[in-house]
């Protein structure tokens, strides 16, 4: 692509050659000449000067000591995900229904839609155009799938889930498995049927390895733009409001309702039934036990210590009740030494 | 079913029509007639006068304001459990042997057996009757399953692991993969074999993505009635008992030994090499780093805060020792400054 | 192997019969005659005396009260390591291409590669020689795999993901997964294409259900001798250093850089862009938000209390600022009161 055409693509304004060609995407420290870099982090500013990238990404405040040439937006890190979108060529899956992939007779699809080896499709399985399956994915009956849906390798969907268009779903996903549903009787414990499904909305993104489970009697529901990190856990019945981010490793428990556009840090445990209202963003490695019902951050992280300082206080903190006592013990000492000393000088 | 068929199934007190037909279960607020419902925690109380159910499962203390037909119970979730159960309609898999699973001639299995399509089953498996092997599972070597194992999609079992009757095993689920046995040889790390195996006893659920690492000399054991949720993570030469319930995405270390009838709650971690007793609840996102000689509940779980109230409290934690010291010094000045007001009033 | 044969091979020092025939490794309290036991935690000391191990390898100081055979080393863990690597039975899978793997007629491998069942091979795929790839495993595009390297079952090779020579990988490990990156385009998400890869060193293991995500632009990067235990989480650009070994349950932020020779403790978060030096160890349940440039052990998990005392010194915990500015109150008030009875003194 010639610059000038980048530079329409994403609404820049250009400072240099217009015909230089670019053929993808660097970073500055790495570019190559041919490829177009970013400055979105001023962390890398250092980088800019002796970059060998043909062109590079700024806004406006960054651009100052650059001579090459420049394609100016107000949101650099988006500006470059589009142009790296246009010139990504990371290889495509075959199209093809691969000979050994055990597809139920009952599901019968587009022929835009590619299906890779060792595939399980079993009965009543829809899809829209243009959907990838890829190897070793199992998709239980009568599950739906809308337009342009990718599974990558070994992923599982369970029986009645549906997903919406441009779902993508990583490697080793699970939808759709039963939610933790246990009754107690008399210390052995029942299984609860779990009745409900999961729908995904469409242009839901899932990392490798997480699991959402299906509703106990209604569904698990994400919604439309949700974006899901690795190893996540959601548990039964939860709802997680559209364009939500949800980083790696966090767990949410069953019943809990997340709002519209929040952000869940890495790590970080969401009990169940309770709400979190829209716009919240909840740092790393936190805990919610309640629900939070007004905008903003919230934290629990406890940053590490050298060992030998932590476990001091640590050992303060598993006494601090009394410490709060002690202190206001204290707090009384002193108001009665000082009434006292103020009687004194009545005298 | 009869409502007087439930009724006398869950051994309930029926209140109403006997002859109600009852073709499934529902929440409250979206029962349909026809479908019976429950109400074990008050919070949904307010659903109950205007839910469309046919029937409905209560205990003695929530039924005054309801006309309706009323199942009367002790254990409502327990009641709702077994007839949701037995009207369950849960798409079952075909019952077949498919001809693109890969099965070792070595390995036999009764005629009641379903194996999936693009399984894998290796020498010496063996199987009680009725088992379920999902597609993708893989059975290595002398695995060997009691009667009603259900494997859903792509679990594996490594080679020696033996389960127990009527196990059900989430998609994604890795039983007797290697211990993380490292010996360190002058900074190098030195693999020790994984020469134990994994023993699940009957009637155990375990949820989509856990792993449960095969022993290093002994063998992992979980006992009879285990339920483990999604996500978790069981080290070699652990040890679970009977009954107990481990939410998701916990992580035990190591030969840690857990009781039973325990409860450990979501994104906690057990350290390795100890013991917790029998009748012990952990609380979510805790961490046991000691064992735990006496039954009841534990926690330190630190739930969030709005960031700037957090991170002001977080610093002075950073520092709690000094402030315990300087407590302490003032509790010496008072004790000096009274100790003196006491003799200048002794003068 | 005749005792004075193991004695050689891992260089003890024989006490007892050099003729007798050692047949396996066992634990102290399990092992039968013909097989050799170890004494490496000196809380197992008491059931050295009854073991009936036909020999037991020990350190210096903890073989005064036992009369059997005695292999005395410095390192005994190490040098059971080494014995029960040599003594290993653990079945070898078949030595084979199944026919039911699925390979593309561009990837060709040398003849001591074994391809299990239901296994998926892209273009372009390149091993080296004894390379095992298990059952129901997927490896994409223009993978290259070393000498040596062992797939268990189901995992998963995203394109262009390099892995060493001896590389173990057990179920479920998924490596060259996206990384977690979205640009935010008035409040909906932007996928921002993942492009660059994940190369594995030499010697790495990597423990089950393990996702590491290639690079967004340059690579993700494991060194050498690297051993990640299950359920971790490595996002885009981290980079691992040689010989670091991290616990189960632990996430790693994108573009995270860790030391060589640290210890991870499990559960524990690491945030993005920072840099732990080497020889860091961190221990379980710890966040890790800024960089560490100290070698040495950081902690901040807090271990459970009771839960009614926990729920006490939470409690105060959450109001810990305030307590603090009362102690500091305290301190004027005293000072005053102090600087008072000193100017009455002077009176």
């Amino acid at each position: 692509m010639k610059l000038h055409e980048i530079a329409q693509f994403i609404g820049a304004q250009l400072h240099g050659d217009p015909d230089c060609d670019i053929t993808g995407v660097a970073s500055l420290q790495d570019a190559i000449p041919g490829t177009i870099s970013f400055l979105s982090n001023s962390k890398y500013q250092h980088f800019l000067a002796d970059s060998k990238a043909s062109a590079v990404i700024l806004d406006l405040s960054e651009s100052q000591n650059y001579s090459g040439n420049i394609l100016r937006v107000e949101n650099v890190y988006l500006a470059y995900a589009k142009v790296a979108t246009v010139l990504n060529t990371s290889p495509d899956p075959a199209s093809e229904i691969h000979k050994s992939a055990q597809i139920h007779q009952s599901s019968q699809f587009d022929n835009s839609v590619s299906i890779a080896a060792n595939v399980t499709i079993s009965e009543n399985v829809t899809m829209g155009k243009n959907c990838y399956i890829g190897p070793g994915c199992v998709i239980e009956k009568n599950v739906s799938l809308g337009d342009d849906v990718r599974l990558l390798a070994n992923v599982v969907l369970c029986h009645d889930v549906k997903l919406g268009s441009r779902v993508l779903l990583h490697p080793g996903v699970v939808v759709g498995s039963d939610g933790f549903g246990i009754a107690n009787d008399r210390g052995v414990w029942f299984k609860v049927p779990q009745l409900g499904s999961v729908l995904i909305a469409d242009d839901v993104e899932i990392g490798a390895n997480t699991t959402i489970d299906r509703g106990a009697l209604e569904n698990t529901i994400i919604e439309q733009g949700v974006k899901l990190d690795n190893q996540i856990q959601i548990a039964h019945n939860v709802k997680i409001g559209a364009h939500t981010a949800i980083a790696g490793c966090v767990g949410i428990a069953g019943s809990a309702v997340i709002g519209k556009h929040c952000g869940i840090g890495g790590g970080s445990v969401i009990l169940g039934h309770l709400e979190i209202t829209d716009q919240v963003e909840i740092l790393a490695m936190s805990l919610v036990s309640q629900s939070i019902k007004n905008p903003g951050q919230y934290s629990s992280g406890t940053p590490v210590q050298d060992k030998k300082t932590w476990n001091k206080n640590n050992a303060r903190l598993r006494k601090l009740d009394e410490l709060s006592k002690r202190v206001k013990q204290l707090e009384k000492e002193i108001k009665n030494s000082q009434r006292n000393s103020n009687q004194d000088g009545d005298k």
